[in-house]
């Protein structure tokens, strides 16, 4: 199997090294793209042109109202991409608003969402099931888990 | 016929625990995802590679704002699955909004939203009709019903 | 011609009684869900599954802010639905909102809006301009006409 | 070629006239609809069943705010159909917001633009580059021009 | 490889001047529409039937709410035709809202933002990797660079 690893030059932090060293013998295909609205259209060619099975898309989106809104659309291009390939991109999103102005906590965010969702692209490859123990867990990327109630 | 059960690592609670009471001695695809905003893929791949013929996606919706915008992602994917398949993809989602800081009001409104939301399943695949009898009864899901006018 | 018919149990008034009156004697295939965002899956259902050449989907809209974006993702998988078949789902949704609290008055303009929805219906059917005459014309439904100007 | 031009019987200004002025002595198929959210179905037929090249389509917005969601709705489904078909479909969209209670100052904004974009339809059915010579120049439809900088 | 220019005539500034200077000896075609709305349709005839393999769209917001929406509803018809053909449509807008009221200031992040975005559609013509090694850098258009953290 080959995972698509999707990322940008906008971000201000390469979430690629911590995904790329949990692929690690893994065959990864990566593309950089300008901004995080043009990650769809880069996830739709690593599917079809450089037939990938599932994809980490890794985006990080600015303070601004502007930033939110084209996130929202990145993410409507994505989900869209998933429905018409029926192929898993796991959107990993990190949002400067998470912590105001705090870059260090920005970039604990973004490494450890990147680890753990490049965990979560390995766990979908094995299988529908394979987080069925995890299903109401409360688990969270970035932060703790929120845990079960 | 058989039914899927597409369910998160997100939520804080096991929703397809009840679900699965109510849909006992039928045949069940269950499919696991880190978020809701993975649903539409899991049911895309649920519908067309694992043989479903309905659907119930089970989400669960953190209290902030950045989750009802991927809320509102998660449900445009779902309904356009559904729109590309010509399948029902029932949307089971509990907003922690609902009952602010209530954790016990919270699970309550799960449970009782996913029984009756898998009870609408087993409904819908008895007929189009079937649940026309209680066309505008203001029924709901996970609190009392509303009720006629 | 067939007219398809799609409501909801989470409406609160039967909607469809007066739009069956309105349609009387012609041919309606009906097909009930549990609420609004189930309707574009009935609808796409109703238009190649049960061969219906135009719709009227009845759909009631709480009063919370959920309610509102609910309604919007329904109509946009009916207008996707729509453009994807080339055929007219006529979209009569009631808003609580439009009455806050006044349930008298919210009955009244469910039951005008669902009989004029119904008569535009038979008006599509006809032909692509029997509805030019009233072109400008500020039409309503569920009110008053505004008027041309 | 063949020019679609479809309206609405909720607007408050017959805009085709102004329209049909500016089209005389070509080949126009009118499809007239109940509202707004009912266009980019009658586009989608007016491409397809009734063969137009180009469509003008003509939107009254009302002044509430569940007017300006349907008014997006609207725009979404007339995008999604051009970019489905492949044909320019020129969106007048007039919004009752544009000059609160001031119906004089609305019609005037509706003829305006209704001209100016049936002059854009003229012109994109000429070649795309027929427009390039105001490219940047700040043209308006409904109101003066705001210029280049 | 083709190289598609799509702009507009709602523009106050001519975007493709300082771009098409950056395409220089590049095989380029233009098409010109009236507003940013215009522009899916514009991108899907350019990649269609003018066989372009990307694209840059330039595109400027006016100052209203209603302008942002219309921004909203392009980029979403913008990424879907991207991910529906599988190629890149850059998307350089710029907003009014950026730099309120500064007419020079606008038209230098225009010009900015136009030339650095036709360098971005330079380098995607290159490879998927070409851009790899600014990934997370935080480059900008239309600004200086935020930098890496």
């Amino acid at each position: 199997m080959r995972i698509g690893l999707a990322d940008t030059t906008f971000s201000r932090v390469n979430m690629a090294e911590p995904a790329l060293a949990i692929f690690k013998g893994k065959t990864v295909e990566r593309y950089t793209v300008p901004g995080f609205k043009d990650l769809p259209a880069a996830c739709k060619r690593l599917l079809t042109e450089f037939h990938c099975d599932i994809i980490l898309a890794l985006a990080w989106v600015g303070k601004e109202d502007i930033d939110e809104t084209c996130a929202h659309e990145a993410n409507q291009g994505l989900i869209l991409t998933e429905v018409l390939t029926g192929k898993h991109i796991i959107k990993c999103f990190v949002h400067e608003r998470e912590a105001s102005g705090d870059q260090k906590k920005l970039k604990e965010i973004a490494v450890d969402r990147a680890k753990k969702h490049a965990e979560n692209v390995l766990a979908l490859m094995k299988g529908k099931e394979t987080l069925t123990p995890f299903a109401g867990k409360g688990l969270r990327q970035g932060s703790l888990d929120a845990g079960g109630l």
